[in-house]
């Protein structure tokens, strides 16, 4: 999927002159993740461009009311956006580069963290489908054709069910016509106000002691499917996030992705799972940057000279923001890489995008969440209101170290194992399907 | 102040005991701040301990709408607990020890840190009335005894009002009769919702380049006074926080504490500012033992190991919780080993107060934010929900930078001076008064 | 063993007079740990400031070239301070509270951290002589009065000798008539060099599956003991740390202290282990007061004003060892109380003592590196020579973290299991005795 | 001075073949600065392949001595390593990427820091002379040529000595005849033992507020020039730094480059002192990699399972080791870009350098020094002693913090100022010319 024409040899170039563009006076290089490396890349910052201030303006009354900024994904459905990651061929940007799709979650989350997790959730189905559309088998080319295609146009809007509610299992079970019925409950379904299709992590019990995974593809009218209302997020309040359960709905056998079994030990999948989330990096980095531009602009503005600790913590705010932004870039450039790379053992290509990924994930998490929190410092007591920017990055940013994959506490299982050469199952969904269920 | 009956020198074996009786079960020994070392302070305990499955159970909801918990506050006044710092001979309970004071808190504060918070405002004014009242002048003795007495009766509730509103300047003109008129606007009052008086940092310009700072004593119907609602804070949201208008306000002349001139570079102040402030460490520390508390319970509770990445953080964060209860403990025996000190050069003890306050006060707003953290990583995605205990103490424990004295980069101004010895205003009411109004 | 007399219940009041008369000019309250509170614990302090002058003097040459200060150790027993804390009865100086002994470490690791570390070892079998004397069975006793009286004499010097050389394990079998011969070959111990005696951990298999720890002390003129010199260490150059081999020296079964059976899980062991280790914090907290020392110094002797990031280093240093200091003192305080309960369940009063200790631990190796770290950087590239103190000082704190008990690993698991309530053997000896062997 | 034939814009693929070669068996992708991307870039690893067996054998011995490893640079010489960065047209390699200069220098550090620090000395006065050869007045030129093709040869070996011992100031005054006389005293100037030349910061007082700035380049056996031999440093210590000392020494007038004026705030020079230093940071990723090695390999040969510690410490080795490459890279590749941009504002151009590299060099620091801390730990007590190779990497990390431009103090002056938009003086080299002379 990584048949873009690179124009530019040079990114770091166009980056300096991007910056110097968009924004004239700022003396300090962003670091990396500066611009977009590719021409529908490119298109899709220009696009992008239009909404922001409007994303900008909405982020704090959406945040405070836990309110879905639909407006503005009918905007992205008008202008394409809703369709970047789909392939040129299907009437899609063709925006296929990771890094790019990085560059422009940056770019909103700049505006609004919340907004840019919703619009990574149907980037990041664009990918896979289109992954889907090119490698799978002929009927699950046909049914990822006609969302993509659906997608393009701004009318099919896909989001990921991955995390069972509680200690619900998602389960498929055969309808005994060749089919599939779906019966459980997820949770944490970011976009899910506009969804049009839910892809549902699910397991298929086969035989004895044999799970398989599964993920159906299911429209939102479909008979038993409800969406719960009523999450009510620390941070990323505008995400759209709920629960979406099915009470027996009926799945065709063509909408069922394969997705291996439990227990398979298959590092194979660690591929797909790092291009769904790694572009995530960039929303993270996105919120570090928003809040080191609000928190220098204070400073700046003030007459009397900066204290000591101001002028200390705004150079140890420069230099983190300047590492998590050459981490994250490092890692997604890396997956870019890979990703296409066919010809390697795909158990070993697998680990070899996740590694750095979780490598980056760590850091990221950490270094965005020390960034926030030194600008709050920085600019002092004014933060400490819930309508302040700050303080609604102060939320938003956490959500980091939840995302998956990894956890941090499995991010340090998986790593360890590698570096250690320690066997373990890093495929996270099938451990999951596996750990005991003490609900939280 | 201190002149409490002391009665066991070995207050760790009384730790030790009462930890024996209030947790049972609990293995690890909780660090400092255990327990009470006087016998009023015991009775503040138990007194308190009545009280507390109340706040626990409505911290989330007067969380989620910033409601001030005016009942439990009512009860307080029925109980006496109003009047703990109130002197024996004047009808209060006599808790005089700030270590004392610091553990009712830390109590409070494991239930609902926006109801310790409020509760600290009341104890502050209590002990620095009890100073006014020994130490004052005899007009200023009269005007103590009378808010003191009726504070222990549960009838006066006195909120401190010292941080300027935006660009305003809260000042005291002479109204030409013998009395003041005190006009301006106080932002961050805490517990102002059942207020009846206020202790307003004001500013009286007199001559030419000399500026006396005043803290007049506003009964809550004084003519020109207002509450301004609309305070929405990040977190502490609870804790009845509101700004106060004065219009003209008439304060009589012998409502008015004398508090210093701007400029005068008196380190005697930091005394009083040490001993007016630093019982809220037992607020942080209490809000990191509850999330700590919160964390390995959850953790403890489920069947499967704990992962590699849970018991190191588990570890480090009994580590941090230990040190943070010792630090500020120790800080606080100091205080109340000073304060008592009129023997010594007023400078010297102001300092010798508070210097180890910003040691302790610098670190534990790191420990209890690094402990926090640590406890949602453990815990996991669940927490990142609005209503969620440790999202709330994720948001309080963030207030704990803000509060005077020192915000950080006050603190290292502070500290960094007395270490190297240069010559510096430390009294940070006067330096507001001379610090340039870039509003925020 | 703590029947010491407590002339002052205010120590903190002492504190500030000694601090008065010890540093004229210190601005700064130096947080904890800051004076002895026993009569015989102050007389030490006397003692030892006059060989501090001299001590500092020969820290580098001696570290330099891996020099044990003998003439220091000489003028120790001369002073009766090798008998410091054998108790007055049998002629030593009485001192018995560990908080003390830990005062005078910090004293004397101020000077030179590797001096502290060996009369640490010398007074730390003071204190475990004395517990065997006072609670042993009758032969003990004679053995533990013989050796005690020798110390107070300056006549004995006796060592630990615990961690074992490499795959070697130091074993004692029975020689057939009633006494035992010891093999095998210690490392890292401490004072060697002059040591007279040493206490060896030994295991004793006596039956398929059971194991007995034993402590044989062997004086140093047994047959088959030879010291083996050739430790280079990183840093504690000059604390006369060798190893020592055991060929089958004949021990008498009175000279054999018990010390439990290899996984028998006892607690109890952690009362002891923790009153042998324990003082070694006031070392660490010495060393960071020694480059706070040196670099407040050198940076308050500029002439330009520090710039910013030195005033920020300088809050942070001074901050971090107030907590250092504090933290430390209020476990070994605690240990100071619970050492004399034999009124508790053994096992509950080994894992009180422990547990602030591990936690202290873990706080203080992590604060005291972070404190010299900061020093170096704020004094800046003259420091980067072998030869200067801050040089040795970051060398000498490194030892730390691996100062028993526990390393960080060991301490992790240790405080994990007892927060989250998971089985596990805490008894480090033992342990040791059932790992694996895989070398390093 | 960067038109080097770049072969592969997939320098990422690149790296991995590398990598699959390298090192087999490595499980971890290696974040970055993986592999050279240019031609003649990955001819040096070529080269110096052949000779890192043997550095790396000799790295205890040498670091134990101080000896520098004079016979390792012999053959560099014979091999044309020490004219790595001379263009081909001089006879060189034409190694002109920082990229790949950074690259070379991870590996050797990865075998010995002090090797690759004296290394640094060499191929960063190639890439400044190449510069004066390309750019620079006639005279410069010629004095350059002859200098790059004698290096290409192997027989100069040209030293910087930038750093004024004590409070020495190195001047430069006119001997009457049109050349000019050299008098003062070098200090931490690396490679000495071998050097043949040295480019010498030195002022030239010209008229009364005005001292000109300039670098004559001295001949080793110039009349009056001595090395004085006696630098015995924390680690680093087989780099051969030393004094040099002038006295009176004659320096013709066309071998002194122009370096600006005192206080003349040129940023313009930000770009040569960036393009000389900034390949260090190499330096120190390769320190941090041989710890993560060294650490990683114990703790996967040991038969137990590693505890929980260990597994958390090294995940964040390694994804603290990641995220310092990706950043050391991203600010190389930066100054790489910039570079050859003589279209730009040279100020601007010199900012767009240096802020990047400032950014890193913080990182860089503080990331590795955990890096080998966290190693230490791990591995455990076995790695304090003096000659084991983590013991030496704790001590070589250190020296990062102090390498110019800028220390830590002068990092955040300097990052803060472009941040907030402040007026100052980058230029490190006047700074110092302006200062008080407080000796250290």
């Amino acid at each position: 999927m990584q048949e873009q024409d690179t124009t530019s040899p040079s990114h770091v170039g166009a980056a300096l002159m991007e910056t110097e563009r968009d924004t004239p006076g700022r003396a300090v290089p962003p670091g990396d993740l500066a611009t977009a490396i590719t021409a529908p890349g490119r298109e899709l910052l220009t696009r992008l461009a239009r909404h922001l201030p409007r994303i900008r303006a909405a982020a704090a009354p959406n945040d405070r009311d836990g309110t879905f900024p639909a407006e503005t994904f009918h905007g992205f459905a008008r202008d394409g956006v809703l369709g970047a990651t789909v392939p040129a061929e299907l009437g899609g940007m063709g925006v296929s580069r990771l890094h790019d799709v990085a560059v422009a979650l940056l770019r909103v989350a700049e505006a609004d963290a919340s907004t840019a997790l919703a619009l990574h959730a149907q980037f990041s189905r664009g990918i896979t489908l289109t992954y889907e559309w090119r490698h799978g088998p002929p009927p699950t080319q046909e049914l990822a054709e006609r969302l993509l295609r659906a997608m393009a146009r701004g009318e099919a809007v896909v989001c990921g069910a991955v995390k069972d509610h509680g200690r619900e299992v998602t389960q498929l079970r055969p309808d005994g016509a060749g089919g599939w019925l779906l019966s459980g409950r997820k949770t944490l379904v970011t976009m899910a106000p506009i969804a049009t299709h839910f892809v549902v992590s699910a397991q298929a019990p086969v035989a004895e002691g044999l799970t398989l995974l599964h993920a159906p593809i299911v429209a939102r009218d479909t008979p038993g499917l409800s969406i719960v209302d009523g999450w009510n997020g620390l941070g990323m309040r505008a995400s759209g996030t709920l629960d979406v359960a099915f009470d027996n709905c009926p799945v065709p056998a063509g909408d069922v992705l394969a997705r291996g079994s439990v227990g398979a030990h298959s590092d194979a999948v660690l591929a797909g799972q790092t291009v769904s989330s790694i572009t995530m990096l960039g929303i993270y980095a996105g919120v570090a940057q928003a809040a080191r531009d609000l928190a220098v602009d204070t400073v700046a503005r003030r007459s009397a000279p900066p204290p000591a600790a101001s002028r200390t913590l705004v150079a140890e705010i420069e230099a983190r923001l300047y590492a998590l932004r050459a981490t994250a870039s490092a890692a997604i450039v890396n997956a870019d890489e890979l990703s296409p790379r066919h010809d390697m053992d795909p158990d070993e290509r697998g680990r070899r995008m996740m590694t750095p990924f979780q490598c980056a994930k760590v850091m990221v998490n950490q270094l965005a969440a020390a960034v926030v929190d030194d600008c709050l410092t920085v600019v002092g007591g004014a933060t400490y209101v819930a309508e302040h920017p700050l303080a609604r990055l102060y939320r938003d940013v956490r959500a980091g170290r939840f995302m998956q994959p990894y956890t941090y506490a499995d991010g340090v299982e998986y790593l360890s194992a590698q570096v250690l050469g320690l066997e373990r199952d890093n495929n996270y969904v099938s451990v999951r399907a596996t750990r005991p269920m003490d609900g939280r």
